[in-house]
């Protein structure tokens, strides 16, 4: 059979092995991995990796918040991500107040006409939705549109929700066969802490790490958990960034809850003693906070041993202006990342010998979309989405604003030179990035509808 | 030298250790441990355990609720303590929403004139003095006053402290150098799920258990447990009842935090099971709720090895009457029980080797004097109070409404018969309990002002 | 493309994950996994799963011992091991006192001639070659020529290593670039407890047990353990038989040992209180003993959790005469098994909820192919060898001496229905079992020389 | 009553907490702890702690080995020990091959004649009397005379036991109801790493750390507490070293083994890096050796804890002369260390805040007391032994060749300088060193007969 693309030659990685085989490709699908398959296109992969497209759980492109809409558009934000080798990235939908569900979730799809790849919406449950029952009552409906997965925070006015209100959520979502995915923290106390920083004069970008200890995002784990628990509802915890949050994830599974971790590239490369608290602390504000070395390196063997899941990117940009605020409360929280992911694993992760070839796949390709519910996507099998990236992992590349896609005009990452990047990526058959180039279509990318086993 | 009393013959037990000598008192005091001691009078020992006066942190007598009072008044529970071998009570202060702590501290001893032993307070920190700093302001004189500790409650509508008013508590309490007693179960989903429950026609007593998960009063330790820690606060945890609950102080403790926990007898040696769902299911209400034998041998075993450091008895008896009500979210909660835990705990302890002897005077007498901050009390040493208890461990008692002096119309240990019960007891150099006949004079107990370490 | 065979339309499982697709076959290799393939042949294997040819890494075929030889010949229970879906099992070679390993390794090899499926073998170091430098210099030609493992034991005369023999040999294992699989108890303290029983007057089948306590077997681990640290070997520990030597190769892989552990389908199966203490109870005499019911759940849970790799037979059989014996110390060890491995694991395992399909592959064919060395085996993707099962897991099938190949004149499992078992078998490209049929040819099968990564 | 001796005015400290009061001692006997006491003698105790005299239950004293005897006579040993406030040693007795061990114990009671403090004797069971069952069953008769405990070695050809004569041992000394006092390391593995360390070249200090990794010693211990478990016998760990060792002791401990372990001021406070790989080397070997300032660091929280109960010194000098030697494998083993134990363990650890009054009082003097069955000592209180030391915690003493007793010609602590030092000792209610010199008489110690609960 003549199939219409052959990969050629590479290694391809999937999130539990590798063999050096040839990749088919018929219209959308992967048809066939095999010994010398002929195609009518075929591309050379030699001495590359061909894995699946990379899956980002969490991000948030053109995102209002305080007046403001976060920097990276659904078309610019998911042109980077192509460019990093991100087939299907998931945002969010927050409805308004008195808004349905379903029609905040058209307005956010309408919002993401130009998306250059597949794309899922987390929908939010923010506190006035949590509130009323007859909103809650619109979750199973959330769900039948393919938002199997409801965004829940422990921190934030105007989305906080107090122990009841979770649970009440996590109730309906379970109810409905969707999961939660959580920022959590113990918001309430950090509102506190930070309250009296500023009163006691403590403006400088540190004090945002100061008065968001570590056991206080642990703690909130530890709660979330339980309730997450009693509502038999599987709860996924979004950006831990501390070795405690590790401990609760881990402890809670053990008690039999369903729980799944993820940590992004900041809070692996990053950390509040060095960037923080260094000269230009205001742009390293997010929430959670970086944290230590310590951390980072107990977030490494839990990402290697199992115990966390995914690594997404939470990208968030802001610019340099937004950035500077006059003191720490004030600095829109976030940092972008959503194009240098798949690189800064590969070289921070496996390149250092802190992960696997597979693992690095399944934490960036494979989990995310199983645990998201996205059919068809983060393997290569036959029968699956022929998403597919062909990694250079000799390439060497300097990381910058000059050099990525993402529209804000700062990167955390500035001049890091990481070894492997993307050469070639298809989406559902379709060569959108050649030679590291966006070769795609504005609007090529497609809302997936997302349900849970 | 000649002393006023000298107790002969018996062994002297303490919290750590046991010795065969007499034991001389001068005035209020206790004077010498030595071996041939003479004195003016001498009690017969011989046979016998030599103890200090049990220190029961755990009481409420005559007790506003809902516009009941608890059964037992200050004079007659303490009838029941001295009778049962406690020479110290610790109950508590409730200011009203617009009482000052010191005016509140007043009344309530004019309320304990006729005191039998001598009398601690708790200040309790109620909702609506938690909410304001210039009550919260009134700490420091509380603590001046001799109130080290404060009661805090995690439930109860009126009582509850949500975590910013919980950590603010904290705060203040640590910096007057006092301590928190607390109530911790997680209340406001316990309040969701009791709603559920009536809701879905549920009126039972054993449906007290089923809204108060185990899960949930562990969850409630650790919170509090993280937040003591942010407010360098030492924290107590009334009425352990539970294996996770246990787990979590443990686990608190290896974090740094300075924690207690004490369990009371119903929960050693009640069960969900056979007693709240059994034909009187109603009597046996009191939160936490009993839990099951599974808890029971975890409770003893968390005694045994100084998991736990305290038994108490959390004493709050309500007549049959009382009782008696429609469903489960109307009846008063509590048992009663001030006057059987020295016994109780011999008999199920001792005797039936899950204590050793000194542990046994550790949990009643040693450890709650020393953690409530109460001077000259649970030690059986030269210049300690004469708080003196002669038990006989060979005496069989059966216990009952008939042979106890609690004012209840019902005890839950009706008709179980235990070895070993106080035979004489001291309060400051005077014998108030002779042949187990109580020959004292209300009045005689004084208010302990307590400071901690 | 036409490939030679193509098995078509089944779930094609590995150890990582399942795909519904076509699996083509040319020559002795796999040449693809894809949609609609075509092939010359098609083998339909609809309803069916279709998985990696088994990899038994433990059986002992016409084993000689103390003047008796096991009952199955090389071409028997390879006969069997085809049957029951295994296309690759690992045997040992024993060389005599003054015998070089390499002369040992040819005449096993001889043995061998007939076997069905492929085949290895383990270099035993019986107590005689670990005590001479000279012999053990041989370790790295008997490398060389395939045989990747060493067997030693910490038990049984003439075999058993004292400490400083075993490190010795672990050394040169180690040095050599091969791994350690191990027999581990501690062999002469029980020596003196079978010893001292049988003084004692006890001679009956459940006195095996009674003189190896499940805690001389985690003990043995745990020092072998630490001596495979020293001499920086990896270590395959065999026959698992309780939760406490599980537990000791977990706490030894978080030390830092590189250590794996197998268990069997007796130690999950069958108990010492039913079937060592059964009035057959010689029958069931095997080392490690069988344990209890606790255990087989543990063992389960470590199966699932990856604390434990691999399931293995340890087939061994003996007759039913040979097995009748006046005291327990007597009776030759082991149970026959290597036919039902993959059924029993599939139906007690996969069909009872126990694991996951990829789990029960990983154990029974990837990991031992993985951890063996043995290439192109325990996984399906191209260029693997074409070592296939097609699976029915609706197949019902009762075992017993008349439906198993196995020589022995009696079974464990005899009368046990299970659900599932393998249609069809291919080694290397040719089919050798068609409808639970065997039809391939004695001698087929291939000596594969191992190597470890 | 006028009592012959009184101690007044200082803090008397027991292990378990401190009382302000007077001591009284009539004849060999403390007759009372009380206010106001009156005596013939007064002694002022004023800004002192008062304690139990120290008992230090494992000392070498005039110990032959290999045709040298250790420098410390009975006497010269026991007057150091004297003026460092411990007035109880347990030495050993070793029967030669052929001797019965009462024979032993006798003639080494001989040598003890002129003894300046009470004592005991270990009876060590030797290799060849291990081998033995008819020496085995002397082991009763030796408990009958009062040594309660005998010593087993895992190491050290002549006395290494392997794990069945360590088995037939622990059964021997279980079932005459004695206990085991054991050097726990991985002897003959030891051996060969010695060995081959010598044939590499190594000779220097250091190499007898690099010979016997704390792993070794870890699981040397794993093992003998195995079988002390299959035994019944209660074990205390002697010279417990490192971390690794204190954790198999609490492991052991949660699998139900009655196991103890104490550890040493050299472990405590010398490390290999500094002295053993120091100048002066070849003075600092001991066995187990040095180690690391973690592990000091585990040993001290051990202590603390309750995970460790004793501090011992294991004293056992040799000349400057005797410890230097052509390589490492042939330099007497041990340290002076008699005098300074409790001064030592007050310094670095009371004052400077790692244990508390209490727990150095229980570390060096009770627990030491109760655990080798030693009657009447090691507790302050009526009928026990008037054996007290009046301890000046603000006294600064320089530790030196001059200022100790030690027959030895250098100190492992030489020019350290402590905060605390004995300022008067009684032995049985007699002044022995006053006002920090010996003024007792040779021989006033007793052989003590010790028995286990
Ligand atoms: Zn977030
Ligand atoms: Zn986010
Ligand atoms: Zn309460
Ligand atoms: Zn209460
Ligand atoms: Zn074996
Ligand atoms: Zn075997
Ligand atoms: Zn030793
Ligand atoms: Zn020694």
């Amino acid at each position: 059979m003549t199939y219409d693309i052959v990969i050629q030659g590479g290694l391809i990685v999937n999130g539990d092995g590798a063999v050096e085989a040839d990749l088919a490709i018929q219209g959308e699908t992967i048809a066939a991995i095999g010994l010398d398959l002929s195609g009518r296109r075929t591309i050379d992969a030699a001495g590359c990796y061909v894995i699946p497209g990379g899956v980002d759980p969490h991000v948030h492109l053109q995102m209002p918040l305080a007046g403001r809409v976060s920097t990276d558009s659904f078309l610019t934000g998911t042109v980077a991500a192509a460019c990093g080798g991100t087939t299907t990235v998931i945002d969010f939908v927050t409805p308004q107040p008195e808004q349905p569900m379903l029609e905040a979730l058209t307005r956010r799809q309408a919002e993401a006409a130009e998306v250059a790849v597949d794309y899922g919406l987390h929908m939010t449950i923010p506190t006035w939705h949590a509130a009323a029952e007859e909103r809650l009552a619109q979750v199973p409906a959330a769900v039948e549109a393919g938002c199997a997965t409801f965004k829940l925070y422990q921190a934030y006015a105007g989305m906080m929700l107090d122990d009841v209100s979770l649970l009440r959520a996590l109730l309906a979502v379970a109810q409905a066969g969707g999961g939660v995915v959580l920022h959590s923290e113990t918001g309430p106390v950090l509102d506190f802490l930070r309250a009296q920083a500023l009163a006691e004069g403590h403006t400088s970008p540190i004090w945002h790490a100061h008065t968001r200890p570590a056991r206080l995002e642990a703690t909130a784990v530890h709660r979330a958990a339980e309730l997450a628990y009693q509502a038999h509802c599987p709860l996924y915890v979004f950006h831990v960034g501390c070795a405690e949050a590790v401990a609760e994830i881990v402890a809670a599974r053990l008690r039999g809850v369903e729980i799944y971790g993820e940590s992004c590239p900041h809070y692996l490369l990053l950390s509040a003693e060095e960037h923080l608290d260094g000269p230009e602390g205001h742009l390293f504000v997010c929430a959670p906070p970086l944290r230590s070395h310590e951390d980072q390196d107990a977030l490494w063997q839990a990402l290697a041993d199992g115990d966390l899941d995914v690594v997404s990117t939470d990208h968030c940009p802001w610019t340099r202006a937004e950035k500077t605020q006059p003191d720490f409360t004030q600095i829109p929280g976030g940092l972008p990342g959503i194009e240098a992911r798949l690189s800064l694993i590969h070289h921070f992760g496996v390149a250092e010998g802190r992960l696997s070839l597979s693992r690095w796949v399944a934490l960036c390709c494979t989990n995310p979309a199983h645990l998201m519910g996205l059919p068809g996507k983060g393997v290569l099998a036959p029968g699956y989405d022929a998403d597919v990236v062909i990694f250079d992992p000799e390439r060497e590349k300097t990381l910058g604003v000059d050099s990525l896609h993402e529209a804000a005009d700062w990167t955390p990452y500035q001049d890091i030179t990481v070894q492997g990047w993307p050469r070639t990526v298809l989406l559902r058959g379709q060569v959108i990035v050649e030679d590291e180039a966006y070769v795609g279509q504005p609007g090529q990318g497609r809302f997936i509808a997302r349900h849970l086993d």
